[in-house]
């Protein structure tokens, strides 16, 4: 997944930010940079398990070498939050908080009054992407079924800006905590589907991560409900293979209209 | 509202947690801890108008004095990002990240696939705290309507983690950012609908800006579908008087259940 980090000095880490995870706008996703951030954030870490991660882009991201400062927050019985700014050239590309924990050593009450994605099983749908974008790296990455073709590349937007599929990565490595945040930016934005938007720019991300994944395929629901002044919410949700809520996240976007 | 600050260093800030907005669990309420927090981002902000705030909760509060340090992040053209850290006693209480942006100076796309509240007007709702709950100080700074009053505070929850209310501040104040904040965690968890709740201890709030609030009563609505590992989400909205979603967010919470 290209999030090796190395040591480089007292609470900082260094790393290569490569070419294979570029999207629609030839940069560096934002989901391969939060896993990136998450990574940073692990490394160290008293608990394995993220619970809540909130990332806040600076600046653009390059390919190449960037730098990060990992500041430990607070260390308790059960949470420990930390702190990431990841830079590119001294410059602050993205900062993120995070609490993480250990899903083995606590339980409590379950009440699910969301469900899945109401998709036909993987094996029925086809691969949506299967080399059809070579010039957008990201899209080689991800195995991405859906019932159905989306209407906005075709120039047919539905005015309906919801998205529902199951993906998984190509080379075979599961779901754990960083492919599902990689995985909250690594579909395109659903406000495609009310046509006109040429690109979105997130400003914040914030993820709950509920549950260690299960093996398997996961299905995906993307919506936004409210765009107001150029802006847009993005709602997020991984359904893992067994059917658990196994992360939910929101973002905050600026929408980049096409020319007329 | 008690979110006076005082100038203590450069980017520093000082003031007092008043006991007037203590909540159910006898401490001060996390929405009060996030209008100070909000509060102190603002101070010689480059911009007026927070678009999206983020803020981990490290440790209860105590009312008396705080201090908090703000750092500028990035100042751009058109928006800039701060984050503040809120001290008692020099432990860290928690710590925020917000990025401001001037809502007079740039508009863009509107689509709004949500809708406000279906409640009847609140001249038609009985204020449900009036007077009622004199051990919970931040009870007695809202008028708060509602159709109908809860079910759980009888003993007999309803199942349904979902709230509809009218609200505004007893004291004149119109809504603003800072008032918003203070909302979305000044009504009771709805996770006390599902009944043995004794209280939540909130991890983590993101809210997003999308509004300067028309003055009048806000509508709210607050929900809970996901509830894992005695961990709760809570999505908060809150629609102003001309029926614009002014702020919207989501917290993650800990359970504390009721003993048996």
């Amino acid at each position: 997944m290209d999030t090796t980090v190395t040591p480089a000095g007292p609470g900082r880490w260094s790393g290569v930010v490569t070419d294979r995870w570029d999207a629609l706008n030839g940069r560096p996703n934002g989901g391969y940079l939060l896993a990136l951030a998450l990574t940073g954030l692990q490394q160290g870490a008293a608990f394995p398990d993220p619970l809540v991660l909130a990332c806040f882009y600076q600046r653009p991201a390059r390919h190449g070498v960037f730098e990060m400062a990992v500041e430990v927050v607070r260390t308790g019985r059960t949470v420990e939050t930390r702190q990431v700014v990841m830079y590119q050239e001294d410059k602050e590309v993205l900062r993120a908080v995070a609490t993480f924990s250990d899903f083995d050593t606590f339980d409590g009450r379950k009440a699910e009054l969301g469900s899945p994605p109401d998709l036909p099983p993987p094996e029925e749908c086809p691969d949506q992407l299967g080399g059809d974008a070579p010039h957008i790296p990201i899209t080689a990455r991800f195995d991405y079924r859906a019932p159905a073709k989306d209407r906005w590349s075709t120039g047919r937007p539905t005015g309906d800006p919801t998205i529902e599929a199951w993906m998984r990565l190509r080379d075979g490595r599961e779901p754990d905590s960083r492919v599902m945040a990689l995985a909250t930016e690594a579909v395109y934005p659903t406000v495609f589907e009310l046509g006109g938007v040429a690109t979105t720019v997130t400003l914040e991300l914030t993820a709950h991560f509920r549950a260690r994944p299960a093996p398997g395929w996961m299905a995906i629901r993307a919506s936004t409900r409210h765009v107001g002044r150029g802006y847009a919410e993005e709602d997020f949700e991984i359904w893992d293979s067994s059917g658990v809520l196994a992360c939910q996240s929101r973002q905050l976007a600026r929408l980049i209209e096409q020319p007329r």
